[in-house]
C-alpha cells in the first residue's frame, strides 16, 4: 500500500532504493471509519495523512456551532491541520473521515527526520504547498467575488470525483451558504 | 540592501559565504513608484519580489471591474502571482505598488538555479509557503464565517503596520464589502 505514495513522490523527485525504504518504514497504514476524527480541537495534530482511498475533510466549527468546510481530501491528497502539525500548537480545525478511508500516517518527528535525511522531499513539499496556495487563492476569490451558482460549478470542476460522495449540507458549508439556500440554487441549475 | 534579505534567510537556514554571494548576485534591486504594476494580467509573472520598503498588494479584477484584494505585502514579505510565476502561464492577479517601494527581484530562472545550488532554500520556501497556507486558511474562514467588524479587527491584527497606509476602499475590498458598507461599520466601531 505504500506503492501509491512512492509513485506520487517519484512523479516529482528522484528517490534511491534506500530512500524508498526509509519512507515506507516512516509511514504507518491506518484504516478509519466514516465520521471518525483524525484531528479534533484543541488536540495537537500529531500526524500528517496521505489518503490512499476514501476521503477526509477539514472544517471549522464556529461559536454558534456552524460548520465551515475548508477543503476535501480524496485519494492522493494530503491532510492535516497544518499549523498545529508544524508548530505543535493546539489545533483549530477538525479533520474527519467523510467515508471509510485508508491512510498513510506520518508523525511530526518522522516528517522532520525524512526532510533531513532526504533533502529532495523539501522540494516535494515546497511544490505541494505552492499548489495549495494557488488553490486557496482561487477558493478565496471564489468566496469573495462569485455567485453561488459559479462556486458550485467550480466545486464540481475541482473535485469531479466527489459530486455524489459529499452530502448536500457539506457542499453548502463548503460554498459558505445555508443548506436551504444551496438547495434552491441547485434546483435552479438543474432546470 | 541585500542584507535585509540575507538576514531574513539566515533566521531560518544556514548559509555559507559562497551561498550569500550567489544569492546577492541573483537578486536585482528595483525601485517602484506608488501605483506601478509588477504583474498585470494576462502577462506572465516573470519575477518574485522581496519587499525591502513600502508595500505591494495583489488583487483580482472581476468582469464587472470590481477589485478583490487578496493580500498586502509590506516590508519583509514576498509577492508575486505564484501560479503564473511557477508555471509560466498567464497571470490572473494584479500585483501593484501601494506606496513607493524598494524591492529585490528574482527571475524564475534564478529561482530555479538558487534552489538547485542551495538545497536549503527548498526548506526555506517550504516553510514560507506553509505559513502562507495557514494565513490563507484563516483568511478564508474569516470571509466564510465572521462578521465584517471582526474581519476588520483581524486585518488590523495581521497588518498592524498598515492601518494608516491602506486607503479605505482597499480595506473594504480586502474585507469583501463595499466602501460604503465598510464606512458604516467603521464608524460603528469607533463609537
Amino acid at each position: 500500500m505504500h506503492t501509491t505514495l512512492i509513485q506520487e513522490l517519484k512523479r516529482h523527485i528522484d528517490l534511491t532504493e534506500e530512500d524508498e525504504q526509509l519512507i515506507t518504514s516512516s509511514f504507518r497504514y491506518k484504516k478509519v471509519r466514516k465520521n471518525q476524527y483524525l484531528v479534533q480541537p484543541p488536540d495537537i495534530a500529531y500526524h500528517e495523512h496521505f489518503v490512499l482511498s476514501g476521503c477526509l475533510f477539514e472544517y471549522y466549527l464556529d461559536d454558534d456551532g456552524i460548520q465551515h468546510t475548508l477543503v476535501f481530501a480524496p485519494e492522493g491528497w494530503w491532510m492535516t491541520d497544518l499549523q498545529s502539525f508544524l508548530t505543535k500548537q493546539e489545533s483549530k480545525y477538525h479533520v474527519q473521515a467523510l467515508e471509510d478511508s485508508e491512510l498513510l500516517v506520518l508523525t511530526k518527528e518522522a516528517y522532520d527526520k525524512l526532510l533531513t535525511r532526504i533533502p529532495a522531499l523539501n522540494s516535494y513539499f515546497r511544490s505541494l504547498y505552492a499548489n495549495a496556495i494557488i488553490g486557496l487563492n482561487e477558493r478565496l476569490l471564489n468566496v469573495l467575488s462569485t455567485k453561488v451558482e459559479e462556486r458550485y460549478l467550480r466545486f464540481l470542476k475541482k473535485y469531479p470525483q466527489l459530486e455524489n460522495r459529499v452530502p448536500q449540507y457539506l457542499v453548502a458549508s463548503y460554498l459558505g451558504v445555508t443548506p436551504e439556500f444551496f438547495s434552491r440554487v441547485k434546483s435552479k441549475i438543474l432546470r
